[in-house]
């Protein structure tokens, strides 16, 4: 049978060994995010903190320094309640409430390690002094990391690459082609881009899984200015030719895609991945071209969501 | 015809579309932006709000920073000014103006969020308390992040390279060539100097946008030291062979430009663009050669605005 | 004899000389770090105080942190006990205890540096007051130099490859192979992945440190998902032909390991490195093969330190 | 005459024009620096600051950090004074003197701008507080600044090389070589380095200035561990062939040194730069070879400087 003959020259080795998995595998998610679990070593050794934080979302970020402050002013103030609320002047102590010498100390806390130090509380003797210069030097500290992380978080260079919802085959060049669309949904720029489209399934004859490099009409732009549609022509020589939906389904088939660019704005490099599963293709179907406005000033304007927009064909 | 025989083999694919504007465009502003606003998303979603702050200009930075100051400030007065202002100890409160009391409370909040704390003003009960806590927090955090915006301001690698106004074509080996001229108006060094001119106009046959390259005498210098005159051999073989200014202008050219370098003080790559539309071409004249001068203590000097200077030959 | 009769073609120049040593040198510790020491330009200038900041472990960080704290606050408090305590409104000098009054000024310096400034105590008159200046100026200042060592030292980018214990001779394709394995340790990502395998030790022929480089099966792989089998195949034409474990061990043998990686977060090349004596290597044996799992969602799962796993055979 | 009978293929680009300067030039300084002085756009655009401040010496940057604080605090205080003395409480205005008043109000200033805010001198009324709330936030903003100012000093990626005083010229293989050498000066490492020799003279027949490459033996080493003798063969295909001490003299000979390497670190490029004029050159010399010894644990040991010294032959 002809079906994997075009296998051989076009094997790659993308690191994800060549087990034949009994589930159905998806290696990207959605994503983009390389689908592996790593253990092994304990979370602390598995895991990056600084790496977590600066990719979590900005959500989980605030809920993690509003509970680490509350726990540090919790932890201080107990702290400062077994020094003894004695050595804390302009406390109100008068009341006799512990809860409420409790809560004061918690604020002259939270006024310490801000650096705040309104004065009207103030530690009296050295037990109580010690205390909070220690505080302050690790809210110095604490203030020091949580500027990193946020530093981190904004600065770091991302690739705000669109991609189709899904992938077609389209009618090209009195055969038939496999593409997608990608664009720029940002309003900054992303120049030199570069893709790399790989597909993934399993070999029935060999119990393995094969990963095969689909060739580019074109594989570099130097500007995601409008949209690029990524072509891969099914010739006789494509590892796709002789394959429709229904068997690129039952082979779990996944289509890998890398892209490469540099992002203007801190002249990196950046990199987009995505993968689309047999389920997400489209078969004999076609994209309906953009259309971009000029401006009388000169000026392109582009929807960006319209690259998802495609009809199929009798 | 004649006039386009030159274009099939240096076509490019530039990621602009082959579309045939009716307005006449500018694919790259003046700045070297790419000339293109991309909706569809969302404001938030096709904007970068970390971008956008670190490529405004000052005085809108320092606009957004200044009335972010005076809105936050406002709203904790509000917050002070609703738990009520007898429970912050030391405000005058004995006047009976509720503006006095808001303005007393909107200095406060100014001493809370940068953490002065002067203290003669202090909060007094949990409620008063607390929210001066979350103020103080959210001063640091806020700083933080401002930190972070001016930091990635300044510390963006940039090329600043600066463009001849106009760009010629000049005789050159018993025929023409298309030159101009780029200098580093900045004292810092850019090294390993890469250049690429691409021309793009309509194709009144086919009616579509054309890319072509224009091949460069020399495309790499190690040190963009003095001046680099960048140079495109009009030979027979060049796409511009036999079109004069007036035909430029009526197929809507743009010359784009793009350089590479490498910024020696962050030892970064950095990219700078620049167009000339047919109307910036002048026909018939030559730069004046740049006259820099060695001091005794072998240092030369130039004064980069040289660069603009040119002569019409008759 | 036929012992280095390879040796000539892929002799390399790694930057450590030629020198046989007298004692067995190691030229990569097994954290990967150059196993040289620079002298001759005095301590200052052959170290870099920033570099040796954020490669200190956590533990040194935190103790010379908090050293150059009390340091400081001792100085500041000498300066205001010079000064004077009666310069100082609120400080207690009623007790008449000298050891208390440097205590009372010590806390207010720690108050000053952090930029606490309760102002319980604080300063009367010029002397006092400019001391104080100057302190606060200082302490900003030192935070933001612990602001960037902080930030350094987390956004550094890192290859955390974890490289086999040993480094094993297993069969392979009817002859035998060099073989270790590396995987990330780490729940991020290395993308691009390429290695380079170098062999050293000593010629007795000619005296000299040879430096020979190892052919790869495969040097480069898109994802670092799972593991990685680094692989020399021992043909007639490799300079290990013919070798064992004890003449290698005999010859000072080292396998120096250089991987280079994309780091994905960060979006930077990042170098590992790693090199195994003779003394690591375990001859005749295979390496467990991995047992990734998919789950129902399609993820895969693996434990890393499986990667030292191997078993010998007869 | 064959003096220059090999320039022609060599001929190289570095971007400092050809034109040949009446005094002698020198295009590299000793530091490596690119020796031209860029004017025509007056300072501030011909500058960059914060690049200015991340190069200055560690002196120069201490001293405008002083200076810039005083200076905005005279500038604060005297705001504070035109505003009037009586709107700040606690301030000593019993004595009368004016000059006490205003330096009262300049630690006032202090002690807003650094946010230390003891609180015992405090502002009453609004004009005052308004004052003070914007001193405080230009406060936090120049301490962003400087923060990102220090961090960029330190964090920025440098190659430490250090190169051999001399240039000389040495017996080689039955001919002669010109050779020099590198160093790592520092603890941390210098990966993948690459080397270009360029040699740049007067020539006597065009009147304008040459630029040739001079081809290495070697001109790229993994590790920069040792050091790095790079050696230019002056066989009858170099520029240098049947060239003299003297005759380079004449020609104002300049030898320009490009080193590129990855500061293992930070994982990033850096680029070193150095130049020989004639004057530093040695001929019938060569260098004493290092001497690296290895301790009983496998440790490396150079003296760095030892890179200087030669011999001189008879």
């Amino acid at each position: 049978m002809a079906i994997f003959k075009n296998k051989q020259k076009d094997e790659l080795e993308l690191g994800f060994g060549s087990k034949n998995y009994q589930n159905s595998v998806r290696f990207l998610g959605r994503n983009g995010r390389v689908n592996v679990r790593r253990t092994g070593l304990g979370w602390i050794n598995n895991t990056d903190i600084y790496h977590s934080l600066i990719s979590a979302s900005l959500l989980k970020l605030i809920f993690i320094i509003l509970s680490t402050y509350i726990l540090i002013n919790l932890f201080f103030a107990g702290v400062y309640y077994a020094i003894g609320a004695s050595h804390f002047g302009g406390l109100d102590i008068e009341s006799g409430s512990k809860f409420q010498e409790y809560m004061g100390l918690f604020f002259f806390s939270a006024q310490t390690i801000t650096t705040l130090g309104y004065g009207h509380i103030y530690p009296i003797g050295n037990s109580a002094s010690i205390a909070a210069a220690v505080e302050s030097l690790l809210g110095l500290l604490s203030f020091a990391i949580a500027t990193g992380v946020l530093y981190g978080r904004f600065s770091r260079p991302k690739a705000h690459v669109l991609y189709s919802q899904n992938i077609l085959i389209s009618p090209y060049k009195n055969s038939t082609a496999l593409m997608f669309r990608i664009t720029n949904k940002k309003q900054y720029e992303l120049i030199e881009s570069e893709a790399k489209l790989t597909l993934t399934m399993n070999d029935p004859e060999t119990n393995k899984r094969m990963f095969l490099n689909l060739k580019l009409e074109i594989n570099h732009v130097n500007f995601l200015a409008l949209s690029w549609t990524i072509v891969h022509h099914i010739t006789e020589d494509s590892p796709m030719y002789g394959l429709n939906k229904q068997r690129l389904e039952e082979l779990d088939t996944e289509f890998i895609i890398l892209i490469k660019a540099i992002n203007d704005t801190y002249s990196q490099n950046v990199n987009s991945r995505h993968s689309y599963k047999a389920q997400d293709l489209i078969e004999n179907a076609k994209f309906k071209p953009l259309s971009p406005e000029a401006t009388k000033s000169g000026t392109l304007k582009i929807s960006v969501t319209d690259i998802h927009l495609y009809e199929t064909l009798d």
